[in-house]
């Protein structure tokens, strides 16, 4: 029987939906993942209740994520993802002929499975060649990591639960300790429409400045998250997303959302982020 | 006593929030129209059950109509403003120095005045000496006008109801033979997120670029319409408006969405807005 269901950006509005059917629920040490079918989204993954992925809009949030940074970076070969155990950062990072290794950290195992069952397109890339999932702690893992990646892409949930630690300054110290000289990291940062979470996108954008000498917030519209639009943010050592983008490298892709023009349009930020993060 | 209410987006999604209070509910000739209080948005405006206006995030909308066209014309000085009975649209004008003339042409008195009294902000434009605003239908109005304006923006409500003849190519054809030959129309095109808009804005698309020589849509993320991304498409006689930006002029505003880059960045479309207007 359809139902409507709402996720709740603050205690007093969300985004509603019908639910055409309840496919799959599972519970693991972490976080509950829901699996249901939506008119308007497709298959759609939840976690904790909170929209991950949805089959009809995944490509926004998975090409924003990973292309700028690929982009930006003139020759990416070894790449980490932290979270992101749905496999559509892996698969859009795969996708770059320069990678010859990219390594996907992913605390629980359950996300990884439920998307090998329902969302083959995004978890074919678990099989790719160059591709290495674990099973364990980001946080542990980065510890132990040292001058090792050109790129580390930050795919976490929101700053409650299995995520939190993945907000806090000493993680990305650990990030930047594990990139190599010219390397680049990009977190997800929540949306800035919502005004609980405006504090935790500044100090993610303080930290961030207090450790790497160029910081670079860029925004996507994604349509199944909080008020329709969300904020990431580049951390470089060297490279400027604005400076050295190669167009040549952009053949042979089938971008969605991403696109050359919009690699340099998405880091104009409005000016009530600009205000924000000032 | 507070209630949950959702504009639907589509019979199957929407957005919902909790309603403190219904302040006032008016009925004209040509739609329903209510002011309401809520929690995360403040006062809003609806019209038939649409949100039009919200005190929190008016800025958006108004400023991205109206600040890329008066920014690309070289010396905007008679503005036509179709729809906008709120008067956020002619605010934004009215803060151009080099606009001697700004005439608001809204069909429906109701909204004019359901906006001096809960948007005070908004409606003091009215007063303003350079305004002219017009209780009338703009259809008739601009068949009766020709090598007037520079700039004509509009500010409608969606393609159905009393402003769906403001979706038309004669209508646009109307526009065109009532600028100057320098002019300027922007136009509010809907949310490209929602399937049954798509055809729509395809179509304007379409039309315009069969009457202006250059058609250059653009995007904004505005929190309380559809799906949170919407759309804009300026066409225009002569000016470009990546060409002809002079930042000189950008002193003396309070912007809150709109900035010199984002004047660029706006302009860079996701590609499946790029592939929907191909």
């Amino acid at each position: 029987m359809p139902y409507w269901f709402t996720e709740r950006h603050t205690p007093t509005r969300g985004l509603t939906f019908q639910v055409e059917k309840n496919l799959y629920q599972e519970k693991s040490p972490y976080q509950i993942l829901d699996i249901v079918e939506t008119q308007d989204f497709g298959l759609m993954m939840l976690l904790d209740g909170i929209i991950m992925v949805t089959e009809k809009d995944e490509f926004v949030y998975h090409e924003m994520l990973s292309h700028p940074a690929l982009f930006t970076h003139s020759n990416p070969q070894k790449v980490l993802i932290i979270g992101g155990g749905d496999g559509g950062t892996l698969k859009q990072v795969l996708l770059h002929p320069s990678v010859e290794k990219a390594v996907l950290v992913e605390i629980d195992e359950m996300v990884v499975n439920a998307s090998k069952r329902f969302f083959p397109k995004l978890a074919t890339a678990f099989e790719h060649p160059k591709a290495e999932v674990r099973i364990e702690d980001g946080i542990a893992y980065l510890k132990r990591s040292e001058n090792e990646f050109d790129i580390i892409l930050i795919d976490s949930t929101d700053p409650v639960g299995p995520a939190e630690g993945l907000f806090h300054k000493e993680f990305y110290a650990d990030c930047y300790k594990a990139l190599k000289q010219n390397g680049i990291l990009t977190i997800q940062s929540e949306s800035p429409w919502i005004p609980d979470l405006q504090p935790i996108i500044r100090q993610a954008n303080q930290d961030l400045k207090s450790l790497f000498p160029l910081v670079i917030p860029y925004t996507a519209a994604i349509q199944t998250y909080q008020a329709g639009l969300w904020l990431f943010q580049m951390a470089s050592k060297k490279h400027h997303p604005l400076n050295e983008i190669d167009s040549s490298k952009h053949t042979g892709f089938n971008f969605r959302y991403y696109n050359p023009e919009l690699h340099k349009g998405c880091f104009a930020l409005p000016q009530f982020i600009k205000e924000l993060l000032a």
